[in-house]
């Protein structure tokens, strides 16, 4: 049984994920849907193109993600077939799959069917060009390979003096802070907004609500506070500045 | 695999949704079953009504859609099948299914069994009646068909001089203002709220938060604002009166 | 095909609850997973064993039950699967499965893998565990078994002259209050902050808004509002006194 999973910004409130699940299944009834997540901030491709490079990993291989944050919807902005690291990605050409192109990726433009909407590319075009390649259809078969796509870059490190300067790109549903430093950097402080936070084993190493830095289950150092939130302590922010050493 | 799909009031953080869930798979373990939202607003009859009849054909035909917005549970209101359309719907006789219906709907009341709780018949009646059709039994080996159910009408259009007269039908997570003027209807300009609000192909053509009307998905014209909320926009609300020409 | 139900805090804002189902996958392809609930309040160790009480027997006998609320992962609780009355529960050892014990149960000390995370069991034990446990294989090829678990008290009643004292042990999102006095106790009233509310059969034998009491569908007395929220009528919260006669 091949798997699907879905992301977008479509919430939960709505008919949208259901409708598009259903097409998947009138073209490929003998696939599992996976959902990630749907409360991506509406538009944030950003946020999206970092939550799925945190989780395409977890899945079997040859998995399709579909991803679907898509202003651009109707609009000149590609729909595409990623073919990366032993997965497909399936979405619009936005930057979503920023963090999954490497040299070996190929992009394919997917031909726009007859019929479809100018507002719902998910449920006419995505979610089927999906369950195809769910089905074993090649990407080729659903358009042609393209060269020219988006790509943004994740926000790098600068090492200055023994310091390694970075930043926080996620904060999570517990408040924790999800730095940009990898966890094989050996560093015994973190510092953000004025204070020294102690890297410790696990969350619980740190007195109730004490701030504590730890490596993170993605592979880079979180802070966090035990059994409260460090986004609340510190008031803080995706983009927020930190230094590690 | 059949499916059922599921749409209540019920919300994801108590244990209904997947009591529900468990029950249909005591009775029938091959079963696909797809959420549609449990975010009904507690009660709302109508929203579902309207999500309903925009997303069940989504689903492949022979799907069951399990459909549990139930304020009357354990009271007079009685418990049906509707076979219609080609699919199946499980739930109370309370209007849910308004939209549903046409003259060729065959409606059954189900026969509530000993032991059902007065005020959880999702689990105790409507699950296992969804489970039971999914696995290939008549809606008539399920309860007597009956005549007298519960509909209520959808908004109507009216026209005056040149203009359509209609309303806001539903509002959408992003913002977007669903209306009652079908996509067929050959318009150039909506006006809501003291605004004239022009028609464009898609929520891109319009500047960054422009408001624009465009064709939506589920053909009906809805007034969107490019990467912003219509919905705050304008102040909105569902039944808003709207005017098209 | 075998069932793995899901229960967390995670939320479902971030990667987390999909992380541990694409790791089941890889594990276990041929299983079904559905979620209770990842809306837990972040650490509430006790609303999770209460609503995870609520709904464990809803599903088909040898369902696993995976449960992850976790404040100390990583640190020296222990990871354990519990054998208890016909299902297996998966998880830390912090109390999350007190009311699913009894005499008969049995508790294995799950063995933790080489290259598990600090700081994600579910992802790097619980979920394999789970996954494992569903092909098939026995508790005991997890680890050895225990016998000094955690284990809390559920509150208990007392009975003062000819009334039942008891309290509020959770609220649901109708707002509906469930009270630990069992149905088969017979009571005509129900006395919570300073009001008498008489125990009818169904919520809508109250007229909109009359606070009512029923015999609740998991098997307790619960103070409910027709089309209303009790929880706000009443201002009530867990642990509120409550006295039936």
């Amino acid at each position: 049984m091949k798997t699907i999973t879905f992301i977008s910004d479509f919430g939960t409130n709505d008919w949208f994920v259901a409708a598009v699940k259903g097409e998947i299944l009138k073209i490929n009834n003998a696939v599992r849907i996976v959902d990630i997540t749907h409360s991506i901030v509406p538009f944030d491709i950003c946020g999206a193109a970092f939550l799925l490079s945190a989780v395409y990993c977890n899945f079997p291989k040859g998995t399709v993600h579909l991803a679907v944050i898509d202003p651009g919807v109707g609009g000149k902005r590609k729909p595409i077939v990623v073919d990366s690291l032993g997965y497909y990605f399936v979405g619009p050409d936005n930057g979503l799959f920023s963090y999954i192109y490497n040299r070996d990726s190929r992009v394919y433009q997917i031909s726009i069917p007859a019929g479809a909407s100018t507002t719902f590319h998910a449920r006419d075009i995505f979610g089927p060009a999906a369950a195809r390649l769910a089905t074993g259809m090649e990407p080729h078969e659903l358009g042609e390979q393209m060269q020219d796509y988006v790509r943004f870059e994740k926000p790098e490190l600068s090492r200055i003096g023994g310091f390694v300067k970075g930043e926080i790109v996620y904060i999570d549903h517990f408040g924790n802070c999800i730095t940009n430093v990898p966890n094989k950097a050996k560093i015994k402080v973190m510092q953000v907004s004025g204070r020294s936070i102690g890297v410790k084993k696990s969350y619980g190493d740190g007195r109730t609500d004490e701030l504590v830095c730890v490596k993170g289950s993605i592979g880079y150092y979180e802070i966090a506070s035990n059994q409260g939130s460090a986004r609340d302590r510190l008031n803080a922010q995706v983009g927020m500045p930190i230094r590690a050493s």
